[in-house]
């Protein structure tokens, strides 16, 4: 059965875990935490990055974009107008940088050190760099949610799914970094109407399902935070 | 005429340019520095990232992931064995892997706080975070050399090109690193003789020669950087 390492809190794992439901794979989960850096971990990934997706022949994928290209390489044309990538070249390309956005811009910007800072050092010891938040971080990182809720309004607003008419990547990164704002509460729906009703389509599908069923240790979501009508 | 926005220092430019040159393309280069967020370049490419390709179309393509699917989806399988992505999926993974690798594990790890610290300081002003170089990030990123020269070095050493038989993004990727570091006086030779034939593999195709006559405002480059036989 070929495995999937991931964390619940984490943006890419959650968006490879959305891809590979919608194309109907079902690995066994894996849950890793990235900052204990296992020996056995590195030997599969050395850049100790998640998720990575190990096949029945031990055969190990590394990365969001790498498992996500692979699978569009190995199933998308196949899917038709289910497939998750477009045809055309410039499409494409507007759906990888979409999706880019949400896994590197959003996520150095606002996703990763709330995470970090909220979650993460929970449960790290003293050496790995747990310990309360750091006040200044936090108050950085919110700062820039308000320019990210800002450019996904436009997108929500200015086409049917986040890259064009059809559901893409784009949709999948986009919401999987959005659940994990929002089990932390940090997204304040009154302000973005738009994004919202996209949102709430996305979280409908039937892959999120699992992902808002989910809880880490030491963080509740917000009483809204599973609700499909929010 | 189509146009490539770089950075004489950026990694990520200096691969693309590397790519485009190896598969025949010509287009004008536009330096952009990118602290100063020029408004015109931000309606480009939001994230702010470099390079970006504008075709003659004025259709903008954003990063270097990005340019480099688009290259290969509208070249690669025309130019058959001289194609930088492979055709099995599985040895395309492994090529992604490691060009991301170096466009962005051992960018944040090294390139990217050295170029930064030493480089752009020096020509950015005091509000856009210019002045002396901070010695402690300096260190941190020094001490991170070696373990990436160590794995460079086992990948230039149980294989022909680092992804494999055929040279690929990842062996551009690596070398457009490694040209940034050399340029700085970064790399001591001496300590990676593997790595460094593997390099000047590299350093001696034609589509390298540009790079290497080139020369940033505040430092000149070390003696050896553009000797093919250093």
């Amino acid at each position: 059965m070929p495995t999937l390492y991931h964390h619940p809190m984490s943006t890419a794992s959650r968006f490879i875990r959305l891809v590979l439901s919608e194309y109907g794979y079902q690995p066994d989960l894996a849950e890793e935490q990235p900052w204990e850096k296992r020996r056995d971990f590195l030997a599969l990934n050395p850049a100790a990055t998640l998720p990575v997706f190990v096949d029945d022949n031990m055969r190990a994928l590394c990365g969001p974009m790498v498992i996500a290209e692979f699978v569009d390489e190995t199933n998308g044309v196949l899917k038709r107008d289910r497939r998750l990538l477009a045809e055309d070249p410039f499409q494409r390309a507007e759906i990888r940088r979409l999706t880019e956005w949400f896994l590197q811009k959003m996520e150095g910007d606002v996703t990763r050190p709330l995470v970090r800072e909220r979650i993460f050092k929970l449960q790290m010891t003293a050496s790995q760099g747990g310990g309360a938040p750091d006040s200044k971080m936090l108050r950085t990182s919110r700062a820039n949610i308000r320019q990210h809720m800002k450019y996904l309004s436009w997108l929500a607003g200015s086409r049917t799914y986040l890259a064009g008419d059809r559901l893409s990547y784009a949709d999948l990164a986009g919401a999987a970094a959005i659940s994990v704002l929002d089990y932390m509460g940090e997204i304040d729906w009154n302000e973005s109407p738009t994004a919202k009703e996209w949102y709430q389509r996305i979280k409908s599908r039937p892959s999120f399902r699992p992902l808002l069923a989910e809880r880490v240790r030491g963080l509740t979501p917000v009483s809204h935070y599973a609700d499909l009508d929010f």
